[in-house]
């Protein structure tokens, strides 16, 4: 854990640097390997300045969570604001959720492996707020296919297992030689609507996904 | 960590033993957070009896790991042998990797979040293994539409995004109301192939997967 630059003068920066390089210790080191003091060295931070922003690890913990998942969320309800098509949506949603976590995969591998790590009641607090994440993305998922949808899948399920594409990600994406952001969304969008296999390809012809032959 | 009834006498099942209550604990404390004292008080094996088996912690975390992947991998080497149809083996995957991850949802948690816990170069032999398991899923999945695969998706984000869907089922099922192994195998392997969306619908009409109207 290397030392960092000098941290921000201006308040709200410092708190931003602070959780950024915090999240990137815990993502490494993880939650119970990381040390108050840890922290203190990778941001330049004195202990007391740290206390100044949250009363504990803990706390800390669940300002990195909190912090990702509302930047998410308020940004992929700004972003749908003026998108009424259903599947335009589900691909905003895809596209908001890749985009964040591509670029934040240590805050991504903090969400998945230290949610255990926050007592009640901030696990509880942050577990109101995936509900309202889930909701906003199962009200999108509804509407995509009110009539069309195969049988035999649960709603349920199917967002899950979106979720469970997208948010698999930060496990084997390589940003060296796997596709970005964006290809990846139309990947995931793509497989989600229509499977991997090609035949039918109405819905995404619109440039959404790149086709040979139809 | 309840105390565990008495280990059993057999040196493998006692092993056996030592591997399944270790993984349920490394799962719920994590595996810095669990020391061998704590295996020896939930396992019953005294701390020498445990080094008989392995030299360190590192050791007993790799054992449940390999464990785990050398079962999983042999059980579907041993289903594919029979089996021939690219659909059908695609099934089976799936099938064997949800079956035993459904019921070993602290050996998933345990694999997910541990995996850079491992030091070289038994980090590096576990990574051979995975290599191994994704070469054979990699196998399964090119032969399923060797020309009518939707383009625009690479095949390793496909075979990847599949893994997430089938990874990701421990952070969410309940077994209380959540499909079991079969039917959770029909959604991700139809959702997969086909998508969410009703129109296509030829390839899984064998009774893989229920429609209502085609």
């Amino acid at each position: 854990m290397p030392a960092t630059p000098p941290p921000p003068r201006d308040s709200e920066a410092k708190l931003q640097h602070i959780l950024l390089h915090a999240a990137q210790t815990f993502a490494e080191e993880g939650f119970e390997g990381t040390s108050m003091r840890d922290i203190s060295r990778v941001t330049g931070v004195s202990l007391s300045g740290l206390y100044y922003y949250f009363e504990s690890k803990q706390k800390l913990l669940y300002l990195i969570q909190y912090n990702t998942f509302t930047f998410v969320l308020a940004r992929l309800q700004a972003r749908l604001e003026t998108a009424h098509d259903p599947v335009a949506r589900l691909r905003i949603l895809v596209q908001n959720h890749i985009e964040y976590f591509l670029s934040h995969p240590s805050e991504m591998k903090v969400l998945a492996h230290e949610e255990d790590a926050l007592d009640p009641p901030l696990r509880d607090e942050m577990a109101t707020i995936k509900r309202r994440y889930y909701a906003l993305a199962r009200e999108i998922f509804d509407k995509v296919a009110p009539d069309g949808l195969a049988t035999g899948i649960q709603p349920r399920v199917a967002v899950l297992s979106l979720f469970g594409m997208m948010n698999w990600v930060y496990k084997w994406h390589n940003p060296d030689f796997d596709p970005g952001a964006e290809e990846l969304t139309n990947a995931i969008v793509g497989i989600f609507l229509n499977g991997v296999l090609e035949e039918k390809g109405t819905l995404l012809a619109t440039g959404s996904r790149a086709r040979t032959a139809g």
